[in-house]
């Protein structure tokens, strides 16, 4: 393998599909193409991990009974997040934030349990393996994109009743309801933007030099 | 913006760019082509991130006896790392885990600080400001590769002995150093791999259906 630059077609294709992924919530009820969500935790299963540590698991739900329990947490969380809001609580609850039930595929990404025997890169960074398992998810995320389908990641839940539900063993923590589908069409934006939750920040409010600059924050809430 | 699957080359491209990407720790003196680096921490900021949060920031360092200092920083931490290992201590040292001293750019990237005020999908799972980091960091990864460079993630380090000499505010947290340079090759496996401290787990290990099965456990050490 050389470290030849990519054909610039190839380089486009890439910025391409970092640049229109979108983390869906409305979805057609039509079924994945044959093989597609094995490619996709292939696609995962390719990202780097922390002492190549390999921390994610990933829970099929096929079950319809599991799937509406799932989507009964999610949505207790939805509501006790809103209540839990300073202000704009009505609004939030106006904005969709899942398609747990529409979705051709409901996956649940979980860490794995003992990873406190895995001290390579973590002895004083343990969140790397969460890190690693976002790493995972983008690698899925923009291999669906590319294959015309829709991948939202949903973290409205309480992990110790998610982990009940699915039985987990001790140590084993949930950290993603992905729902995955086809879609009718890919939003332009993300949606928290578009519904009045957030904007972009500019490149020069989160690239500093040598060190933090003064008074630099972090990103404004919209509540 | 249609749900019209990409074209085969376009498919193709991203999932080479998936597996050739590789943590790499050797690198060439040779600077960046302009502009190579301000595009990589605009693929970051591509990434999702919870509740659209946008929690990452990313510090450059070009001062020379910063990079320094942030060496001596990481060479304390991987000492500290083999002394911790249960066995395989010495030959754990030999395994080339950063190219700090020789790659073109360092950048830290690390947790804005307030995050606390952002409780839309953290409510109950607070990490998934870390998740949203490693989302935007493998996008970083994933536009180096594609251009022939090479970009290391390494995590040996006191956060906040880090955050310390970068100045950062309380609640900030560092969690990468990121090498990024040219590089002769791009190594056709992962390095732990190769060196036999782990490997690859078959899909079987990562991907399970409705429920965690009885026994199922963690990816096992080498140590």
């Amino acid at each position: 393998m050389s470290a030849a630059t990519y054909s610039q077609p190839e380089i486009d294709a890439l910025w391409r599909t970092l640049r229109e992924r979108r983390d869906m919530r409305h979805f057609l009820p039509d079924p994945l193409p044959d093989g597609l969500l094995e490619r996709l935790v292939e696609a995962a299963h390719l990202a780097p991990s922390v002492g190549f540590m390999q921390p994610w698991r990933f829970i099929r739900i096929t079950e319809p009974t599991l799937r509406a329990q799932i989507h009964t947490q999610v949505e207790a969380e939805r509501r006790a997040t809103a209540a839990a809001l300073p202000s704009r609580n009505d609004e939030f609850l106006q904005v969709k934030i899942e398609g747990i039930r529409d979705c051709a595929e409901v996956l649940v990404a979980a860490l794995m349990p003992q990873r406190e025997k895995h001290l390579i890169g973590r002895r004083t960074l343990p969140e790397m393996d969460i890190a690693s398992v976002g790493c995972a998810i983008q690698n899925m995320w923009l291999a669906a994109r590319a294959e015309g389908i829709g991948l939202g990641w949903v973290s409205f839940f309480e992990p110790d009743a998610l982990a009940a539900l699915l039985g987990l063993p001790p140590g084993a923590r949930p950290l993603a309801i992905l729902c995955i589908g086809q879609v009718e069409a890919f939003y332009p934006r993300p949606m928290f933007a578009d519904a009045g939750w957030g904007r972009r920040l500019p490149l020069a409010e989160v690239l500093f030099e040598n060190r933090w600059p003064e008074g630099a924050g972090g990103t404004p809430t919209a509540y």
